[in-house]
This record gives structure tokens, sequence and C-alpha cells, in this order.
């Protein structure tokens, strides 16, 4: 089921040398559908501040919490208002490789740029049986694996990534192991992305990777812009920590949520099993903000604490 | 779940200007699936050709033998590739409302210009109902309404389409019910096409029809174009009847499917219910073929009697 | 995918002896989801009042309304729940023959004791293409083949039906399109049900049928028990007659869904794109239960006139 | 969309008092669809050999690589043939709080005695919002919240397990983090059930263990019977341990899909990503059937080793 129309031609090259993917959020209206417009105004301050390339529905943007429909529809819509200006990459990874090889069909049909791959989590599978797995996608286009053991439960060794390799639509890895898996990677001229914000401007500078698929990004592309292209900048990386500590103290993306609705450019909209940060971390938000400068941050509006009322928790939509 | 990307802006006026749109056939692989290079090739004849719009997913593009997931994908993937070339309207239509409602969110979310909405078919409903049902859906971007009681068991009268002709996203009217009632819609400032080839050139050149909704012209856009634009032309259309009328001895698209595998631009792949049409008929078209000049049939193969062992027929997919 | 279990072994033979089967309402929540306490509530008088059969999620249970997954699971629910008291007929006809085998499957799966197949409505096919269909799904289990052409654009001839009657588990036709059709069946040795509530008592008395598949039998199932079981009544028939044709005014089930909501055993909520019967059939409806007596109608409430207000359209479910 | 129906009034005392449920294997056709009558003949020999419950699509059934429509019909499927000998206990978790109502919602309906729901994997969530997932779908019936953080990526800590104890509905933990927490748990008068087959002898006679939510009871139901009621059994407990090792050298259920092919009780068709266990394994695992008696083991047939070729593994189905 390949189409072979210049529209549907983006090689793995393309892909490899993006330096800023950005994770980006999905955001909801109150009945838990998406938010199209929020979404438009997202995915313009992300090309208009320099990310190069965004994942969609990626953990970050609760790909696990849409219905396939919903997942390839968004893809289709980024690739047809977007397309022009960023990759599209869509998160067409699953741990059921039907399902996989289903999503990565129809987002490759609707145009995507490239796909990402995660590892058969909660599953899980045998070592062999990820070489299957990822195998049977690999034909469909440019591919990114993406291994984050402390979702997925299982490591991606490197035996799995150098034997998938050889595929030409391979691009890279997602890595969120740590910057010496990085380098080992980058030694054998596989491409990485570390998954990782708090390590990315070591990994970028110090440890050869390619740049970063980022969270902190959906908040200040610009800065992370900075930090991918400019050369290593350590004051400006210690800068950035606060932030990234705050973002991560609870699973991703709860913190981002709620950032983006304090920012005023989402809604207060959750859907669960996510709920956001107590009033205390978005107090902790609000000061973040005005230490790092509003004005680096995505959004112009002023940036408020949001009460426990304001937010709406969707469990049927 | 609006989005109001310039990419995503069709006016209802831009629809209501389209004199040629074909309901272009949906060619399977082996397996079922969807056919996409087939598909692609199809469209590009169509666009060579002069056809200014195509339904995709209609009732002769089989939308009803696909799951919407494939639907919108089919949507999204022709936005993409051929949407600067051709006006892509999506059948999004069905008879529930909830399931009109999603697809034709899901449509203009992916990017189509224009949703074509049936009466709720086999369900049927009342007058009241008709109406409750097409204004849950024309909020949401240009919309053709398609009548054709000899499939919905329903006719739409001209109270219904005219108490919702108000609506500034209702382009226009597919009327199956002869010209005496595309007339009377002209007469009062509707746009109509024919959904008829049998009686689009009448239509088109005597009662004030804007075009045709085509099936023929999947086999003959080239003279369906000329049909539509080079002014009266009885010899023509008499040229093409007998084609025409081959073409509906059986529900359509049976026809149509037999004769485009014939043509050597699809392969003999048929969904079920939907069986080719025995060897006398498929004998009879390659005669056809010949006296109209196989030059003016897409494709550039010998068309050739098919055997009955070439066909395969698919009822899980 | 078959299983041989005892609880899974139904005949054909068992099936053709019902002479009353309800098409059962299903009863919505004002959110558009099932009203399961409801709808129990409704088998239990139906089951009381002696109806052998039912068919879930037929036209008048809004089949065509339901999600698949929507449609098996209450199919299990009635096997679970009421399988020992009537025999579970799942509507799991479609004009998809994958649709019409995937479901046949998993009702059958779930326990259901026989399936009802409508021929391709809408998309229509040609008559070997209709047997096509049919075969696709005979091989499951009991069936009972639908022919309502005013509803699906297309009779289904004799000479289909008498094709497929050899198969063991072909138990029965419901035929809507005459009394006259139903003495070709009988005198051709097939089981015939009468889909018309008007003509069933002549189907039934005159013509051979073995019973009726009813609608109104929703709304007085001791009635028409009577009219099935203790012979001939032309009085009783025309006592009824003035609710049937009430009934019947609008497309099923429009007036049976305002009928049990008058009656207070389902709540007022319509999914779209049906939508409940004005104020004056509203009134007329009261007269008419009055008239034949509230004791045999269902529930045990007084019949009342809701008004406009009370009723709740549901789009999105 | 509560039924009340005597058929579907199960207690959470009902649940709390098994002491041996087996997550029990889903078999397949070459195609990949369910093998029902393979399926059947596993539920008899669970049922036969003392199996009290069974879990419909848990991580050993697969439940991860089924489509919610496949699954709820096994669950139904389950009742309806089986709901009179034992207590069928759907898998409706998911890490998605949407799914997870949806399914359960569904899984009750159609007549299971009890939901297992997981954490949400992969996706994860705070302390917060893992209560609020679990409260979601609490009310529908009686629950056991499953804990198996090397899958998970996430420890459901006695916390969260002590804030929703209090729920009538919650029957108790499948805990997988060892026999310490479960002592912790019984202390507290909360029920468990051990999840870890090598510990389960001791959790039970040591630790307090209600029983256990078996894998290897698919292969040797007699003997973990005998363990669970028979009192304390080292020298059965000891003999058991090659087998268990065996079965977990990989992830579950790639050993028992291998071990359950090769003793003819289920054809060797793997759905991806799993793949079967190489042929050292597989000729180790005939010594061990051996070794502890085939008798012992469910089926009739002579265990063999399969050659490679001999296995079918479907990505598609």
């Amino acid at each position: 089921m390949r189409s072979f129309e210049v529209k549907n031609r983006t090689s793995a090259e393309d892909i490899k040398k993006l330096r800023l993917i950005t994770a980006v959020k999905t955001p909801y209206l109150p009945d838990g559908r998406f938010d199209l417009e929020a979404f438009d105004s997202l995915m313009h301050m992300q090309i208009l501040n320099g990310a190069e390339g965004i994942i969609v529905g990626g953990t970050t943007g609760e790909g696990h919490l849409m219905s396939w429909d919903e997942h390839i529809m968004l893809i289709g819509h980024c690739v047809n208002c977007f397309g022009m200006s960023i990759k599209v990459i869509g998160n067409t990874g699953s741990n059921s490789t039907r399902e996989a090889i289903h999503a990565s069909e129809q987002g490759f049909a609707v145009g995507m740029h490239a796909a990402l791959h995660i590892n058969p989590y909660y599953g899980k599978t045998s070592l062999q049986g990820l070489i299957s797995h990822f195998e049977a996608v690999l034909s469909m286009g440019p591919t990114i694996i993406y291994n984050v053991p402390s979702r997925t439960g299982q490591d991606i060794p490197p035996s799995v990534i150098e034997a998938i390799s050889q595929n030409s639509n391979m691009a890279g890895v997602k890595e969120c192991v740590g910057n010496d898996r990085i380098r080992d990677y980058v030694d054998k001229g596989i491409v990485v992305w570390s998954g990782n914000d708090d390590q990315c401007h070591d990994a970028r500078w110090a440890f050869g990777a390619t740049g970063v698929i980022s969270v902190v990004s959906n908040l200040v592309p610009g800065l992370i812009r900075e930090l991918m292209f400019q050369g290593k900048n350590p004051s400006l990386n210690g800068n950035l920590m606060p932030l990234i500590e705050w973002l991560f103290r609870e699973p991703n993306p709860i913190g981002l949520n709620t950032a983006l609705a304090q920012l005023g450019v989402v809604r207060p909209v959750f859907r669960l099993p996510y709920v956001p940060l107590p009033v205390e971390r978005r107090i902790e938000f609000v000061n973040i903000v005005h230490k790092l400068g509003r004005k680096n941050f995505v959004g112009d509006k002023g940036v408020q604490v949001l009460d426990d009322d304001d937010f709406i928790l969707v469990g049927r939509y």
C-alpha cells in the first residue's frame, strides 16, 4: 500500500539532519476532542522559533490516549497545513505489531515524513521479537527508533539497533538511556537524538548527538534552538535546569500540560489519567517563568496560577 | 474542532463552480487493502484530462465498504498529493448522524475541500430528522447534498433542500431524480450537479445544471470534459450512450470495476458484495471500447477480456 | 473461528418454530449510551408477555446507529441474562460483506442463537453478488434473511432465496414485500415471518407465515402474542390497526421511540437522525392508548403527552 | 450503563475467595483470528483441573494484541459457555482511562464477574492520577488491581492501594513486587494474589496471599491446584521450579506459547511481536515435560520438538 507521489517521498537522510524536534503537546476542547485551533497556534510557535521537526502523538502528545483514527487525522492535518515548513514525524509505534503496521501505513499514506517506533512496551518480547517487530515497519519509510526503558520496561540493546541499522529507512535513535550509550552509537555511525532535555546540551556538544527530541521546547522553543545550534553554552543550559527539573517531577506530560495552560496557550483540559500538578507546583512554575523571562516562553498572555476549579478532567471523550 | 489555517479554507463558492467531478474508483491489492499506486495513477488521469473535483469514497469509490479510518486516510492522501490540482470532496456522509459528524470533522481536519452528504439511507427518518441530520454537519465546511432515492429508499424533497440552502456552506445538490427536479432547483438559484451520466448532457445544456458528478468519467474523462465544457453536443452524447448503458446494467460500481480491470489500470480485485460482470458482458465492453476508440479511455494497455479465474474476490480484508 | 460448546449450539429448526419475535427497542441514557436497566426491563416485559425471540439491533433497535462493539456487547448481554428464556437473534447484517462476516462471527461467539441478514442496502449488488454475500455468512449459524426493499432500494427476488435455501443454516425469511410473496415461499417449503405488523394477522392465518417479526409488540406484546397464537381474530386485528397506522406514519422507529417514552418505560432520548413525533401525534397516541386500554401496553405508569423540551436529541455519543 | 439482572451480580466477596486463577492463553488460527475451538478446550482443562477463575486477555492472553471488540467478544464467550463453572475476570485495564472505562462497562455488560485493572503503563501518571484512573472504573463492579512495575515502568505504591481499598468493589491486588509487599497488604486486611509463579507457594503458605494468578497453571493446572490447596509442599514447589524458570527466560507468554504448541493443544501460531523460543529451548521443554511427567501437563498428545518451519508468525490479522 505504497504511494510514490512526489509529496510522499522523504528520505531518511532528510530526517538525519534535524537538530531540534519537538514532541508537541496535543491540546483539548472541554469535551476532550482535539482543540485544532490551539494546536495550529502551537505549531506556528514551533516553526517561528526554529523547530525543524515535530513528533505527532508521542508520549508527550498523548498518542496513547488517542484512538488511531484521531491520531492519523492529526498527522494528516499537520502534513497538510505545516508539512512545507516542518518535518512531520508520526508516532505510529505500538506494542502491537499489527497496530504499528496499520498506523505506519496510514501515516505514510497521509504524507508523514517519518515514523517514530517504540519497542513493544508492557507486553515486551525477546530480542528476536524486537527485530521482527521493527522489520515489519521499516520498509514503509524513514524511521526513528525510540528507546525509553523507564516507560517500556525493556531496554533496546545496541545489538538490536545495529541489526536494523542496515535498513536504508533507519534514520536513527531517540535515546533516553544516557550520553554514554549515545557516544557508542555515534562511534558506530548511527544518528542519535537525546530524549532527555536535561542531558541534551552535553549530548549534542560533547557526545556527538545530532540533536534533541524535546519536551521543554514546547515552552521555550527559541532557547532550545539556541542550545542546539549556537555552540556549547553551559550558562544557558544551567539557566534552563530549574525549568527542566520542574517539568519532570511527575511523569511527562503532566508538567507540560500544567505549564501550557498557565501560559494561556491551551485550555486547562486534561485527558485522564493525567491530572494537573498541585497548586504549590503551579506557583513554582510562575516563578520560574518570571526568572527565565516571560518573553522566552510561548504565548503572549500573562502567566498565571490557575485554581483547582479551572481544570477540566475528562474520562469519556 | 475547527482549524482556520489557510490550507483548510475553501469556500462553498469554490465548489459551486466545478463542472466535472469524478466519483473516483478505489482500487485494491489482492489482499483487499487499497492499491495506492494504482489510485495515484487514476488521479493523474483525472487531473490530466480535466476533471476539476473528485468524490473520495462515494458509492462508486465504495466508501460503504471502508472502515472510517481507511476512508479518512484516503481523503488525507488525496489532499496531500493532489489537493493543489483538484478539489477533494470526501463522502463523509452516513445514515448515522454520529458517524457523519465524526467523519466530516476528521475529513475537514485533514484538509478536504468539501463534504458530500447523503440522507440517512436504510434507517431513514422524518423530514424534520433530515433537516436535523444535515444541520449537524453543515457548520463544518462546504457541503454537497446527495439525493439518490433508488439507493436510499427515501427522496430528499425540495422542501428540505430549500430549508438548508440558507446555510453559507451549502454548495449544492447532486441530484439523481431527474432533470425536471434539477430545473426546479436551478430556478430557485440552487446549484445542482446531475448524478446520472445518461442525463448529464441535457441537464447541463438544457436544464441549467452546473455540471455532473460522474461515474463514466473514470473511463473516458476527456470525453466527459468535452461534454460538460464545449457546448451542446448530442452527437458525442449519443456515442457515449452504449457505454453508459453498459455501465449501469448492474448496480454501480460493478460495471466500472470490471471495465477498469479489463483496461489494465486496476488489479481485478473486488471487495464483496461486488462481483465482476459475467463474461458475455465483459466481451461487450471490449467491443464498446473498440468502437469508441481505445485512446479515449484511461490507460495505455490493450483492453482485454478477463477470465473468471483472473478475478479475486475478498470478504475479509 | 467456531465454538462447538453446548451453549453455542442452536439449530435452524429451533428458530423455524418461533411465532412471535420482537424487534426490540434500544433505550438510551441522556448522554446517548445504552440504558441497560431500561433495556432489561423491556426484555422482561417481552418474556413475560410471550415473545419467543428478539432481534437485537435491528432497524427498530437502531443497529445502524451503533458501533459494532456496542452492538455485539448488547447481543452478549442478552444471551447472558435472557438467553435461557428467549431466543436472541442478532442483526449482524451489513451492506459490507466484511462487516457482516466479522459481526456474525462475533455474535455467534458470544452465543447468539441466530443472525438476521439484510441484503446490501444503499451499495446494492448483482444477484450473483447477493448470493455471494449471503453464502459468506451462512456457514456460521442459523440465519434469517431480511427483505425490505423500501429501505434497501433492492428487492431480494425469490430466485436468490431459493438458491441459498439449501443451506442447513437457513432458517427462513423476514419478508416485507407482502402476503403474496409469503404464500409463494410457503408453497415452496420456506419458512417466512411477516415483517409488516399491519399484514401479519392475515400472513399468519391466511398465507401460511410462521409468525411475525414485530415492532408493535414492543408496545402490546400480549395482544400480538394472542394474534399469533390464538387463531384467526379479525376483531382484535382491526382494533390494533389505528395503533399500527399511527406507529408507521413516519419511518420506524420514530413512532415507537415516541410511544415508549410517553409510556414512561424509556427515557425520552433520541439518537439523531431520529427526532420525536410532533405534539399533535403525541396527543393522538395517548388517545389510542386509552381506547385500546392502558393495561394492554407495557409499563405501569400513566401514559402522558411529553413536551418538546422533555426530549433529548444526541448527535455525539 | 449498569444492568442489575441476577446474572450480572457478582460481589467482590465472591472474587476474594479464589485461590487459583489462570491467566489463560489465547490460541490462534493460522490467519491470526482466535481459535475458539482450541480455547474452549483449554478452558475445559482448567475447569477440570480445579482452576476457579480465569483472566481473559491478560498479558499472558495477549490482550494488548487484541482489538477491543475481539477482547470483549472473548469475555462474552467465556461468560456464556463457562461462566457457571469458573469466574471470568476480564482484563479490561488500559493505560488510557477512556479505554479502561469503555472496556469495563462493556465487559460487565456481557457478564464478566470481575475486572483486572493495570496502572497506566508506558504513559504513566502521578499518584493522584493513579487514584483518579482507578476510581473511574471501580464503580462498575468487582475489581482486581494489577501491579507489575517490570512491565509498566511504575510501581503502584501501597498508599494508592490503600486509598482505593475503601471501595466495596475492590477485591484485591495481583502483586508482582514480591512477598514482603504481599505480607504488608495482608497485614492491612487487603486480599492479595501472587503474580509470580516462582514465589506463589511461599506467598500462599508463608506470607498470607490468598492464592495465585498463574501462568504455569496453563500447563500443569492440577499441580498448581495442589500447590494452592493442599498445604505447604516445598517438594512439589521445588519440582516445578525448572519448568517455571524455563517459562520466564524470555518475556511471557513466549515460553508458554511455545510450550502449548509443543504439547499439541494449540496451533503453533504467534501474533507478532512474539516469536517462538529457539530450538535449544524447545528441546529443553520436552525434557522438562518428561521429567515432570507428561500426564501432569494439559493435552493428551505426545510432546514434540517443533521445527522452525512449523511456526506461523502473523503481523496483519
